[in-house]
């Protein structure tokens, strides 16, 4: 029977979907060694998601809430990689090349696919640029580090009544279960550490959740998110019901009826989409889920499965799975048994689960909970909560760490460190509403932009007369006197209209321009070009010929 | 006495100088409230020195070495900004601008100097482009997650012969103190985890320390420096003396005597250099360091202080301190009492110090000591090592999540988890050395290339021959077929030269080319041109008149 070429089943995604699948495998493999398991994930660590807003406020550790995936599947091929494409015709999963200049081929005899969801911002204004998703490790980490952030700079620019307000209001679009629970974990933390900036007050200090709905948590009855919703209340979060985030600008969040929230901090759980790859497969789709049948073979097909949330499984009351993790890890362990049997032979199971239960905490000891029917709050709630998640995460190594953390954090104050881990990109993309300024006359700037989209007014403001300088629009660059060391700004762009530009900080972009002859070139003309109007503006001003 | 104005003391550095000093400070504060305390330091944190190796080995949590600065020093106005300048002449410190656009101006009565030192890369080749410092703790972090990242792309590409030697040889340059203790944890922490990775072998992995003298350690006694050598050897660290780093290329650690080590990871704790901001002032300074009295103030000034290794701090001996924490820490204190003196009156007091004892660390339960002369190794030494600094550390919280860490670690294995959080910088430098290839033809490829400095040859190979398509120099640039979705190399570049080139990935510079229309009319005729002289040779080949 070893004899036989060994079977190769290919999973993509490491999410509950996903490594629960290869942990069944495994069991099957103990048997016989007639399977190869592959598994690619662009990290190399499994999320346990329930615990990521906990990230935020530090109360367990930055790795606590994830797992190395190789220590979970000893006899898993893992691949770290990203996966460039799919090719059912010819069964072989394309991922992007490493260090090896060559793309990595993998064929498949079955293919797994647990890709999960994104958070897709594309067709909301301004969301792309300057809303933080919150679906993995390293958003939860950023925004924590953002947040520190914020306060430090807070602390130092405390005069400066307006930055002040942008600095200390903290927005969160969607109320769902993952929203809640950034939202609660966010304020906790915010309200804790306040205390160490003795320039800043609590008061002050606005923590946003907006829902398009007209009631929070709609997984859950509508008593539990009332509840909810007055205990998010009482700590300080200000809930917004039935107001919808619409667009955003670097320090703004505009909401649909036209509100303007200013603040420098904008997350967004909303809108969640599917995954870009699923998109791409010529396979049955229905609101971008794949199709599946009872055992989790993707409709017309005989060798590719999917589960999790890029999947419609249907339930046996005609319904729906809803994409949680509970349903992945049974959705899991029915796919792994259906693709032993086809390839051992014997019974395929059909996928049935009753949810026992819904959890969601409200930050400190405090959450709501279904189990089996029963609505639960409060305390107990989030005793229940702790316990059932904490003999759910994977390995007693992992739990130990954990409660060693959450021990700890009963009588220490969390962490207050900013890791300044990221680099800001040295080209990135923003987005103007109309009226906004991009900078202001006297502002310090060390950034370049070129126009993608819009048009801006260029205008110097002069003994409190305002002079249009120039009228730029796309493909035109301003804010080019940066590079002569000359930081302070010489006159103010604000936008007429929508704008959305590429800035470039003045470091890269002087390596461009010093080794790019044909970008040395325009720019020294435009350079000349705006210095003579200038000089023409002066002498206009000076002989008082200025209407 | 309270309405006099305070008197504003404005510490730079947030190291075991700077930090000691705002402490001795604040006690001064308990009996006057007649000064103001200001640190700036571009971290909100405290980094604990000796304990940063840990770090990459993960045997104490990521954030366990270092403290909230604010936690540290209530009393403090700490701000989290970079130093922009100093102007000795009118008092004043400017910090880089934050979120408000304008820089902020800090006036000082007294100024306390404690930047410490930098590594410094510049002047050799290739280094400032591939080779890591350890200094902080982002790269700490930075080194951790580049080598699980290293090992899970040689399990990924374990069959790609030459590509797996560099990826499974590892560089530490420099054997004092920091660099023993970076390769001891690196050692250990890779043999470790490689046992999750059945495609590799630990017996391939090389490990290797280089030292410019003929003994690691100079800090220590000869016979603790041997036994170190020894302890490292046997866990499988190449010693290799006599050797000093003299450039660096992506996949090569080169050596003054001409010998390449082939490398993926070229970690590099020498040259030490003198902080640049110090370089700037107008103040004497010897070998760098500013020159000081024994009562810690810069010679000819009589309001700015200077300690820790930027200062060359004289001892009663007529030596100079060494750059310790030990003697920082001490000098901190003589330097906060000498600034409450000169304000409230009293007597100055001089620096001296009888130095306690020397301790390194080398990984897994061993360790070489000299406490008050007396030579202490192997794993007393490292108990003591432990036992010290733990009790060193600041705060209790601090103390306890370290010792619950150090607990946990004896059994549980090391975190494997990969940090992506930082991205890969969309314009980067990279140093090429002659002979070698920018990338081959036939290779996967998704970055642009503008030479800086050097020449390269472009050549195609076809049946064996190869055909050289052009010369490029600086300028030009090459590799831009990748915006055209063509992903595969169809030319080979070389270096004849040694070559410096800055590199943009495909997405940073096709926003460029795409929105400034000097830059892609510029393209357009290099790719028209390009493609016509590759179709030209194309006829020629097929016509057989190649020579």
């Amino acid at each position: 029977m070893n004899t036989r070429p060994k079977k190769r089943i290919v999973i993509l995604g490491g999410g509950f979907a996903g490594v629960y699948t290869a942990m069944h495998l495994e069991k099957a493999l103990r048997r016989h060694d007639d399977l190869e398991i592959v598994l690619i994930n662009k990290e190399n660590y499994f999320v346990f998601q329930p615990m990521l807003a906990e990230v935020v406020s530090g109360s367990i550790g930055l790795l606590d809430t994830v797992s190395p995936i190789r220590r979970m599947l000893p006899r898993t091929d893992l691949h770290v990689r990203e996966i460039e494409s799919i090719d059912i015709e010819k069964s072989i999963v394309t991922t992007t090349p490493g260090f090896n200049p060559h793309p990595s081929v993998i064929n498949y005899d079955h293919l797994v696919l647990a890709v999960g969801n994104v958070t897709d911002f594309r067709g909301l204004r301004g969301l792309p640029e300057h809303a933080i998703p919150f679906k993995n490790l390293s958003d939860a980490l950023y925004i924590r580090n953002h947040v520190i952030h914020i306060l430090e700079e807070a602390a130092t620019e405390h005069k400066c009544e307006g930055l002040r307000e942008q600095l200390l209001t903290f927005v969160v679009a969607g109320g769902g279960f993952s929203g809640v629970e950034v939202v609660a974990e966010l304020n906790d933390f915010i309200r804790e550490v306040i205390k160490n900036y003795p320039q800043l007050n609590a008061r002050e200090v606005r923590v946003v959740l907006l829902h398009a709905l007209d009631r929070i948590l709609p997984e859950l009855d509508e008593k539990l998110a009332l509840y909810a919703q007055k205990i998010l209340a009482r700590r300080g979060v200000e809930v917004r019901l039935n107001a919808r985030l619409e667009a955003a600008t670097g320090c703004e969040a505009i909401l649909s009826g036209g509100e303007r929230i200013p603040t420098k901090t904008l997350i967004s759980t909303v809108p969640s989409s599917p995954n870009p790859l699923i998109d791409a497969l010529p396979l049955p789709k229905e609101r971008g889920r794949l199709k599946v049948d009872a055992s989790l073979l993707v409709q017309g097909t005989n060798n590719i499965w999917a589960m999790g949330d890029c999947a419609l499984v249907p339930t046996p009351d005609g319904g729906f799975c809803p994409p949680t993790a509970q349903f992945a890890i049974r959705q899991a362990k029915t796919t792994a048994h259906n693709i032993v049997t086809s390839i051992r032979g014997g019974e395929r199971k059909l996928f049935q689960f009753k949810e026992l239960g819904k959890l969601g905490v409200l930050g400190h000891r405090s959450a709501v909970a279904q189990v089996f029917g029963v609505n639960v709050s409060g305390f107990l709630a989030w005793f229940l909560w702790r316990t059932i998640y904490l003999m759910k995460l994977p390995g007693w190594g992992r739990r130990l760490k954990v409660a060693s953390s959450w021990t700890l954090d009963l009588f220490l104050p969390p962490e207050l460190v900013q890791l300044q881990l990221t680099n800001s990109r040295g080209v990135s993309h923003e987005h103007f509403e109309p009226g906004e300024e991009v900078f202001h006359q006297g502002d310090v700037g060390d950034r370049i932009y070129i126009i993608a989209r819009g048009h801006a007014e260029v205008v110097r403001e002069d003994a409190a007369r305002e002079v249009r300088l120039a009228h730029l629009g796309p493909g035109e660059y301003f804010g080019e006197m940066a590079l002569l060391n000359q930081t302070t700004r010489n006159a103010t762009v604000r936008c007429a209209e929508a704008l959305d530009v590429i800035s470039i900080h003045k470091r890269e972009f002087s390596v461009l321009a010093a080794n790019l002859p044909s970008m040395r070139e325009s720019l020294e003309k435009v350079m000349s070009a705006r210095s003579k109007t200038s000089e023409m503006l002066m002498s206009v001003e000076l002989s008082h010929f200025q209407n």
